[in-house]
């Protein structure tokens, strides 16, 4: 621990770098690779970022920018919940594109960036030591963002798919859920909180509407919060598309958890959104809460000026949303382009004989590489990701922090970087397994 | 409280509104006053937003945004300190402005607005039941951005001078200090953290270079932490212009603490800006800390995502800030307007007989109404505050809240509104005063 300066908290987060894989980025990041400047330099394939489409959307904004006179209420102080015309756009966007059916902007709250919109929310819902479950594998900051202020702590609920390696995670049952609630309660704690995220990060498991639908009835009779994070609700595989689509059981279709709380108006059941994977701009921090629980709002709004979005961005965003041809159109470019990439890294992992799980959506192959491990333990996990990262310059995300039980899986970002630099990646990967193989 | 679905902290925020001059502020909004239009509307006059600059940096941010091409790290992550080219952007925009001497980028922390770097540093410094000592009349909000996350404790320090009214609040001596320091420990508490603003909200007073070298010493070798918030530093009176001159005993300068940071270079000194009120763009949610101790901003940074600014709104403001010429001219000609519209309010209250305290920065005109209240307390305060709108239309904020033990003393926010709409408020004002007298 650093010095006694600290608070016990603030030493404690002095200690305890942002993510396992943050000083291996920087390493990355000093040493890019370029197909001709620097052949040989590093492809890190670890930060969720799409970056295929930015040229079109970096376009738009600076038309936006450069066309639209900055709006009177942008250098002020405007609602906590978010600027009332960016909530309208956000409102319409999400209704055209997610939901299906209106939504209103009263019931949005805007924070800075998905990170801070589960802070806020579990802040405003559950006390320090309430438990919140979440279906394995899933998204490592979880734990983070609802422990560092609000105290919660995470239970990964292992779903027996998942229990032997590679699985989607969208196999939990009802019975899963009644086994995790009668563990913490015998443990003196409180189930206070379901977090399901669809598409999943990192499988791409999407879930059912009959699942959410008997999941969000059995929340709400036991006064369990449920919380969909449709993060990477627009960031979808096109699963029929010829090179994969013999890969899928069947071809689910994304339904968005919107409809499911207007229809039950209830206060147990919310939903997460951010613009940063789906339009991928982690960087303008959008993230929102979307929920029938007024008083969850109204809390939520007076706690939120510390976590709020600079007003300029959502006023340039709103001029961007409120553009539905636009919207339209880059949405399904943006599908193509990810199901490209997709394709490309599914048939890559494929001729390597590396398996993986088969992804409906979000920006991630969730792949196995086990049969390397040398130790079967998360040092041995670990082990394997840095060997793997020296040897090729390639990182992935160790699949520690995932909360699943099994050791040797790994999360591969493929929309972060170039074509070549995916190609690139891909080569050396399939280099590094014949090695290992030949050994 | 509000129902059990939320946590107690989440109901207590839903049953606690912002501030407590929110709703009067929305009713006001709703009905503003217009020369032509709304002669009789109201007049807010209790949100600390200088709108006089904002047409000048409007144009040069809209040229910005229509010339400049969106640099490649904005769409993606980067540091959670805030982005490096924004970081040093500001330290040579501050370095050149308020330290007067070179500041290094690595040592600030960027959050959203002023407020969240109060709560973050809260977090890092305190543990929850720690107290931090205010200096009074102070800014009512510091209460909920140390305690609703940090869960630290206010203790207003009020000086002498203003036990009997009206003060600027720059008086507190070390004996003061010790005073304070010895009551909260025999309340079993820790006086963990010092909270200096100069200029001072509400008072516009100055703290002079030898009482901030004498406090920071006293600070260090007690292991206090002292934070200064120079959030107000360029937001300055000309105290030698002729039409005010007189009232003021010294004419003293504005020093930042920064040089006195880098001469002690230690754990427990540091220093709070934003961009909210010297540029009027609270809106834009920009604030940061500075310090040197290394620790602290680590753990700021390993706790800073959820507070983060827009990358957008980072670059536009690098940009803004690294135009030198610009910012020079800008920073002289918003004093100006800043002077010219607080010598039109000294004016209007010297006629009318209303005592106010010589103010040599902020926003604020800090002014005794006490004569009219009907109970010396603070119901009677909040009556007379509340009267004040409702016959007149000019929303003040009242005295309660900032921390000090008089009643019938409110903040008046000067640079808020136009020209025109500041001489109705103050018309209507001298309307009320003289009408209280005659009866």
């Amino acid at each position: 621990m650093p010095s006694s300066s600290l608070s016990d908290r603030g030493a404690r987060a002095a200690a305890t770098p942002l993510r396992i894989d943050y000083d291996a980025f920087r390493e990355a990041e000093a040493d890019l690779f370029h197909p001709t400047t620097n052949p040989s330099g590093k492809i890190p394939l670890n930060i969720a970022e799409n970056r295929l489409s930015w040229p079109e959307l970096k376009s738009r904004i600076e038309a936006i920018a450069a066309g639209e006179e900055i709006a009177d209420w942008v250098p002020g102080y405007t609602s906590t919940r978010g600027a009332p015309a960016f909530r309208e756009a956000l409102a319409s966007f999400f209704s055209q594109h997610l939901a299906g059916e209106p939504m209103d902007p009263q019931r949005f709250v805007v924070s800075a960036g998905a990170t801070g919109v589960i802070e806020m929310t579990a802040l405003v819902l559950a006390e320090a030591g309430d438990v919140a479950v979440i279906p394995a594998p899933c998204y490592p900051v979880y734990e983070r963002d609802i422990a560092n202020v609000a105290g919660m702590e995470r239970y990964d609920l292992v779903t027996r798919s998942a229990e032997g390696g590679l699985a989607d995670a969208t196999d939990f049952t009802i019975p899963d859920l009644e086994a995790a609630r009668s563990e913490i309660e015998s443990a003196g704690k409180r189930f206070r909180m379901l977090i399901l995220t669809t598409p999943n990060n990192p499988t791409g498991g999407i879930l059912g509407v009959d699942q959410l639908e008997a999941v969000a009835d059995w929340c709400v009779a036991r006064k369990i919060h449920l919380v969909v994070n449709e993060i990477y609700g627009l960031s979808l595989i096109d699963t029929r598309h010829p090179a994969i689509a013999s890969e899928y059981v069947e071809h689910r279709v994304f339904t968005s958890f919107a409809g499911m709380i207007a229809d039950r108006d209830c206060d147990y059941l919310h939903l997460w959104y951010a613009l940063s994977k789906d339009l991928g701009i982690s960087g303008f921090r959008v993230g929102m809460a979307y929920s029938h629980n007024e008083d969850f709002l109204t809390g939520y709004a007076n706690l939120n000026l510390t976590h709020s979005v600079s007003n300029h961005t959502q006023w340039l965003l709103s001029h961007l949303l409120a553009d539905a041809d636009f919207m339209t159109g880059y949405v399904s470019r943006n599908k193509d382009r990810l199901t490209e990439a997709y394709v490309f890294v599914a048939g890559a992992l494929r001729s390597m004989g590396v398996s993986y799980v088969p992804s409906r959506g979000s920006l991630f192959a969730w792949i196995n590489l086990s049969e390397f491990l040398e130790d079967d333990s998360e040092e041995g996990e670990l082990a394997l990701w840095r060997d793997l990262f020296d040897t090729t310059g390639v990182l992935l995300t160790p699949g520690v922090g995932f909360g699943h039980a099994c050791h040797g899986l790994f999360r591969v970002v493929y929309p972060c970087v170039s074509h070549e630099a995916l190609a690139e990646a891909m080569r050396r990967l399939a280099g590094f397994v014949r090695g290992r193989r030949a050994r």
